[in-house]
């Protein structure tokens, strides 16, 4: 299939790649195609990468790439996306399946520390009106009942998460969390790591409606 | 241990009793503590409560709930747990681990929908501004490396998402999905579902940093 791979970066260099390995016609699109020797942060530079297809990859403007994909994969940093689609053209994105993979990075210190629109969460503000409260983020990620019986969830131990300032605190929640029956409990730092805790609701609650059952957990697989 | 469960709710009565079972004092603290006959939605009367704790579990204010309290644990609704903390009172939490286990849930239709803040997606957008594209989110929950190559992560089959109004559309990347080698593809719905997806982010960035490795992934136990 004609594939387009729109971001010229990691991600669309790996994921280009093995689509055209695959067996798969890919075009990168990027922005200045003619610069093929520029490295592009983790991924090497497009030269590099045309020639590892075997010749199969090529790269070209957003508008070509478009133009050439039955499928138009956006891998494009997320900030930048919107700007690459309009360059990549309406009428090469009509009717075609977009297949967006970017995420909306917030790059602003050199590396990815989370998204633009993550600013806060409701643990901090609890422990900014509570200075000397020792806060603690858990269990929210889950039903009560698994809460409470994390053997409810087939298929082994499933994952619970911890953020907070405090060891200490940290501490005697994990033992908490040990009575309970959790043996995968996953430190995420420090308060501001509630922030992807709390940012797990919208999809629990997705995964609820989907899956009809509140007896399914997160599980980290590493 | 003495706990103080504020929130009379499902989830402080489901938690609440677990830990009154486990041999702590638990005081679950409320605004209307004399109200023990009032359904708490999926939980029972804070009167049925108290019995199934076999006298172990009593009822008090928020504040008596605190002051009792070695750990408090926030099982308010997000959006109002600022003001049940402030009616627990400053003194009754200074120095205390604050457990904290809410989510700020939009329930303004009844039932739980999402996070209050959880408006928008960049796959949206990208909708909305190309709207003859047939857009599909997916693969934006792990790192290139996995998403070419699943089997990299340890522990069997991790999940990929989707999400996207396109029925045909999401079962041509689906497919797509299957020759990178996924075989835990999970449909999360239209594409508002990719809201849930793009949150996974911060997340990811966490356990990124914490695990020291980007081959791991979300696996939905179930």
């Amino acid at each position: 299939m004609n594939i387009a791979m729109l971001g010229s970066g990691g991600v669309g260099q790996t994921v280009g790649k093995k689509l055209a390995e695959l067996g798969h016609e890919v075009v990168i699109g990027t922005r200045h195609p003619e610069r093929l020797d520029e490295k592009k942060g983790y991924a090497g530079s497009l030269r590099e990468w045309r020639e590892s297809t075997g010749g199969r990859g090529r790269v070209a403007t957003f508008a070509d790439a478009a133009a050439h994909g039955e499928i138009v994969v956006n891998a494009v940093s997320g900030l930048a996306t919107l700007d690459a689609l309009h360059a990549a053209g309406e009428a090469n994105l009509r009717g075609k399946v977009l297949l967006d993979l970017a995420n909306e990075l917030d790059m602003s210190g050199g590396a990815p520390r989370s998204l633009a629109t993550d600013t806060r969460s409701l643990a901090e503000d609890i422990q900014h009106a509570f200075p000397e409260a020792r806060v603690v983020k858990s269990l929210n990620t889950m039903s009560a009942l698994v809460m409470v019986d994390p053997g409810l969830v087939p298929g082994g131990d499933s994952t619970v998460f911890l953020s907070g300032d405090d060891a200490g605190a940290k501490a005697q929640v994990a033992d908490l969390l040990r009575d309970l029956g959790w043996r995968d409990i996953l430190d995420l730092g420090d308060l501001t790591s509630a922030r992807g805790a709390e940012m797990l609701l919208p999809i629990w609650l997705r995964l609820w409606q989907q899956l009809g059952t509140a007896t399914f957990n997160f599980k980290i697989a590493r």
